[in-house]
């Protein structure tokens, strides 16, 4: 009945204060420097007073009986609504069952609360509801409650999704990042990038004609393997590499400060797959926040849990991508493919289009 | 594990589907004829397959433990964000916190998902943050989980806030339509139409100066006292009278559909309350949605309840407002101060502003 306090969409930085200005910024939406200063200057200190939250991506609730909740919240503002391979609706939906998968916990059930804007068309709106209907039943989780409301013509940009979810966490399963440990494998479970380049071209804001036609796929049940049997879960999408990095970057209660990965570099652009997260009994704990999921794991379970996720469908890309280290303290290392290194760094902004 | 689903905003009436049209109108999130009309349209068909809902205010999760969850979702759109006796930041603790309690249900935890508009002021988007937690400390409920998405300048009015809550549906307790019976009273726990006038007010869309000044008064936990004892759950707003028929002309599954009341009218204007719903196992259901409320309860328990009610800081102007007649069936009937009665029909749009 004491939940921990998971407020904010992405984990803040300490460094990250400078970043806020008197007026919001895009900035400060995209998941990076900026949104983490406006979560430590203006959220967490309003909701968390004297209780310092986790931070992960779904808020775990104990309920009187000993059923542990996971409870997620995530708005989708994606332009435009419809881009290869997927749409708002598919976001919608993949976006918080990923979220509480990204706990280990089981999706309950959705709600969908929509603000539409006057003018905007009934047929679009059916197909945006078609899409989140077909991933909520691939999910096998109902959306089970909602909400509209309508603003003036130019008071949205088409229509906006929030989603809210509820899962269940099985008894025993623990995924924190306070049980990472030095010598940990850090595991991709498939390529990184990939929606957000889609996403981009569909915006035509780059000059290339679109050779990265994605699929998005929906989320698989978390009933696939992972490490012998264990759950696998779902992924909503991919990532922007620079933004990954940053979840290796924070230092929850109780988690090692000394987390830093070394890093083979990302998978390489131009493939298919949405892969999916993992989380099992014997996952540490699954970075970064709503993206293709950094499964790390003990390294003698390494190879079997690249094994379980390269035989699920959305797995085929998995690949071991770096391990924790104790130096530098709290620095994503990247090794590149010339053999040098470099640092990533949290971006403060994000340059592709922040959709969820 | 099967959860009802709950999915929409407002009741649906059968006749509202003549109001849909090909695009969004204002009409479609005003919670009458129009938003029924989306409702069954477009959203009951895609996510409701199969398993008709009950369309209460929040959907009814049952967990492996036996434990019953209420979840419920609400964006808050009001303009302006500020207005006598309150902001978008009380309304969006307020009212999900009553949507809960519609439900009988204790709430355990909230989250909060932002959309901002760019340029949109640091310092009142701190302002706003603060009511909220302020509320929700009143309310006695952690704003556990969140998420914030920037729009660009224009594609926002300012910021949406977007709900959702979990609560604990105490064993034993059924707030239903399904359980009202001939002969039950309806009794308003307090004053309707005042917090709508005061955000019209506020809009300058009246000529009047702006005598109706309110306290927009935070929820109080919901242990207070209807008849001897048991709860008495927190309300949000006032809510307009032509509106708040329209709980009474559902006839969801297993209710009765012989369902008329007749009121006595409301309750005289300008009041400053906000009054407390009320639900509790002695009491039948709870009309309308999201607004003051109605409780229905047995006729021999009326004055009890009406007494408890009139106990509590919120309750002071509860009074009994009319009863359950089989005819004319689904119809509300209001008698009116000259002692006539007239058909209080569900409004297609809502005159005043629809904010929560």
């Amino acid at each position: 009945m004491r939940p921990p306090s998971s407020v904010g969409s992405r984990p803040s930085a300490g460094a990250g204060r400078a970043c806020l200005d008197e007026v919001v910024t895009l900035a400060h939406g995209a998941g990076g420097k900026a949104s983490a200063a406006l979560l430590d200057a203006v959220f967490l200190p309003a909701f968390s007073k004297g209780t310092p939250g986790t931070q992960t991506d779904a808020a775990v609730l104990e309920l009187p009986s000993g059923e542990r909740l996971a409870f997620s919240t995530d708005s989708f503002v994606v332009k435009p609504l419809r881009f290869p391979g997927g749409s708002a609706g598919h976001l919608a939906v993949h976006g918080t069952v990923n979220d509480l998968a990204m706990m280990g916990a089981r999706p309950l059930a959705l709600s969908a609360a929509f603000v539409l804007e006057e003018g905007f068309s009934i047929e679009s709106l059916r197909e945006i509801v078609a899409d989140m209907a077909e991933a909520a039943a691939t999910a096998g989780v109902p959306i089970v409650t909602g909400d509209t409301k309508v603003v003036d013509h130019g008071a949205a940009d088409g229509m906006y999704i929030s989603t809210s979810g509820v899962g269940l966490i099985p008894a025993g399963r623990e995924l924190s990042a306070a049980s990472v440990r030095e010598g940990d494998v850090v595991i991709a479970s498939g390529t990184i990038g990939d929606h957000g380049t889609a996403v981009m071209l569909a915006r035509g804001d780059l000059a290339s004609g679109g050779g990265h036609l994605l699929r998005h796929r929906p989320p698989e049940r978390p009933d696939g393997a992972l490490a012998g049997g264990r759950p696998v879960h779902p992924v909503a999408a991919g990532c922007h590499p620079g933004r990954c990095g940053h979840g290796l970057q924070r230092t929850g209660p109780g988690q090692r400060s000394d987390g830093g990965a070394r890093g083979v570099g990302p998978p390489a652009p131009g493939r298919r797959s949405q892969p999916p997260a993992s989380s099992s009994a014997s996952t540490r704990s699954t970075w970064p926040t709503r993206a293709s999921s950094w499964p790390v794991v003990a390294p003698d379970e390494a190879a079997a849990a690249l094994t379980a996720l390269r035989g699920h469908p959305l797995g085929a890309d998995a690949v071991r991508i770096g391990e924790i280290r104790p130096e530098p303290p709290g620095i994503v290392v990247l090794v590149t493919t010339f053999g040098g290194t470099r640092i990533v760094d949290m971006l403060v902004g994000d340059p592709l289009p922040r959709i969820c």
